[in-house]
């Protein structure tokens, strides 16, 4: 998984015209999301949370640098304080964001210093109940441990994820607006999508398409051909697709203003090579119409999962569909609240989700379905993307 | 920094007739390093050692996948078995890696299942000293921790450190491949910089080149012209490139093989405008060149950094190298040994490492020159980039 930000494919007209996909998140915002922070420090009883760079870091000050083996960290205490300790030479990179707008102060450590001891010196006296962010490296953790005599280590990203699983309504319009920037390349993917082509060809003018339609860059650009689809996380491959194959397209990316879009269809390339492919892709299209029909406020995750499980199931597919049934998005492409067996969140309002439910036939074929969905105010599930789930048959010599 | 994987650039004939940038790493160095990974184990005191998906994995069995949340782990213990653990999902994506190969148990675990009780239950009863790849994230090493009652973690970075950054003669050749794709893309920097291009423009053609010249893509590539110059780590912006701008170009990427390029070459866009500009440089380019000369098998890392930072401090810029002289190269692009005060580590045959030292004035503009050296079999600096350190003025009409 990756992203390309060097593209310099003009965008289109519609990519142009929707400002939620660059609206950035406001001061003010910003400072409410770090005071309730400070609130899940007090009531998971840490006396310091620390932040890695990546999403959480983006969501509580609405910027996030940080590269390799240096130590960028922000830590916020129950008192509502919050620090920013960053490599003296990334600090460049972090003038004129919105951090410098928000009560946080910002501090520095040069190569050949002890980052974790710069920042032990940030905080208050007496800390030892440390809650680090969930993809804090194991380095930076017990390097930090380890300046904290009598430290112990707590995870923090189920108290984060309390926060930001529930979206506010600017973010569900930023989602919105990259759902239908997905949405405006899976609707072009007859300009590309051929027999004779590689999966890599194919997928080099997809992430070209992304960007041009509103994303900052690709994220993954999954094209599984054939038998290639039979395995959920393919990428694309030099394989040449073949007339009749079944494809499964998965695509996505963030907007430039960091929320990501998530959207799955499988095609056709002609008529169906496999007799069996025009069953399994109606079972799949039903399960996930049950996926979608069942996010509603006061279900819960695990109950979401089971809805379009059940479909699979009692269509003998059961074993053949080996991924949960989604999972929350956001700024990241994975997120909670996770659609799997065993997760009894309830759904509740601004709850934002992929439904992707798949039947995956080794050595033959793979169906996959995925569009993200909210729960909308009344309870109701509202899908942010709307390109058609019918089959499309590409590559005839139609288009 | 990101990785681009989907171009579909041609290559150039001296990409396609290097087989270094190429060729995988054999199994039977494979399986040696792990029967070293499991010796350090012993030799440490841990009962197990956790390997998280990246550049350590790709070391130890040729391959890598892991995405996201989801655990991927191999676990080596002291006895020298080794197990691989990885998503049900993912395991289509190892078939046919070299880990089919060694002598390693794969296992697999489903959506819904714990993973930390799946990964315990294949080491031996009584395992309690963790010790875990620097890279892992935090949720996976308080996971296992949590799974395992008693445990306690440590990091095993130092001790693999001690393995990987003595690279054999085959490593040695990857690096040096992929530094020769690397020249190639910088002998050709004059067919792009120019004045009134942006930096993002800029970039989007280096990006091309890289993989062109032989990188399976791209992972940065800094474009910092004029004042962005003086930022280490800016990346590439809309700033429009101005006849007189000295441009910083930063660039690297992976080989095919895995193995990563990074060299630095200031340019001058035409005759410096800024007066201090051309003292500036001839101080940095006699710095590099001091610390190349002082890389020699038996000295230290500090005394390499000290070479090249005392020439800056002599001429009155100390202030202003704001960084460390430089870092490891291999399978990742910044990895042990650091040139960096404080680091006692001696410098033997083998080592691989960049030589980057800069002088960076805020407002104006910044010059950083960079070269990977390796510590030859004789003990003495070879140069694994071989363009001109010369100033090179670019864009002024006669290209």
């Amino acid at each position: 998984m990756s992203v390309t930000t060097t593209s310099t494919a003009a965008i289109s007209a519609a990519a142009a015209a929707d400002d939620a996909l660059r609206t950035p998140t406001d001061v003010a915002t910003l400072a409410d999301r770090l005071g309730r922070l400070a609130d899940q420090a007090g009531r998971i009883g840490a006396d310091a949370i620390l932040i890695a760079p990546g999403a959480d870091m983006r969501y509580f000050v609405g910027h996030s640098v940080g590269s390799h083996e240096r130590f960028s960290c922000l830590a916020v205490t129950p008192d509502g304080r919050a620090r920013l300790l960053v490599p003296l030479l990334e600090r460049p990179g972090w003038a004129g964001t919105p951090v410098e707008r928000l009560d946080l102060q910002i501090s520095t450590w040069k190569d050949g210093e002890d980052p974790y001891s710069a920042l032990t010196a940030l905080l208050p006296a007496g800390v030892t109940g440390l809650a680090v962010d969930d993809y804090l490296p194991a380095m930076h953790a017990i390097g930090m441990r380890d300046a904290l005599p009598g430290s112990r280590l707590a995870l923090v990203g189920a108290a984060i994820g309390e926060l930001r699983m529930r979206k506010d309504a600017a973010e569900v319009a930023a989602l919105a607006a990259v759902g239908a920037a997905i949405d405006r390349v899976q609707r072009r993917i007859g300009e590309w999508l051929r027999p004779g082509r590689t999966e890599h060809e194919v997928a080099a003018d997809i992430t070209e398409a992304l960007v041009q339609e509103g994303h900052s860059g690709a994220d993954f650009v999954i094209v599984g051909s054939g038998p290639n689809g039979a395995s959920p996380h393919h990428e694309a491959s030099d394989r040449v697709i073949q007339q009749g194959d079944p494809v499964v397209i998965d695509i996505g990316g963030p907007s430039p203003a960091g929320y990501f879009s998530d959207c799955t269809r499988t095609y056709s390339v002609g008529a169906p090579a496999d007799p069996e492919f025009g069953r399994v892709y109606e079972i799949v299209r039903t399960a996930q119409a049950a996926g979608v029909a069942a996010a509603v406020a006061g279900a819960t995750c695990a109950s979401a999962d089971a809805a379009a499980r059940t479909v699979i199931e009692r269509a003998g597919y059961g074993e053949y569909f080996v991924t949960r049934t989604g999972h929350g998005i956001g700024l990241e492409v994975h997120e909670h609240p996770y659609l799997v067996a065993g997760n009894e969140q309830p759904l509740e309002p601004g709850m934002t989700f992929s439904v992707e439910p798949g039947i995956y036939l080794p050595g033959r074929f793979g169906v996959r379905i995925e569009d993200i969905v909210v729960v909308d105010e009344a309870g109701a599930p509202r899908l942010l993307n709307n390109c058609p789930t019918e089959l499309t048959i590409v590559g005839d010599g139609t288009e």
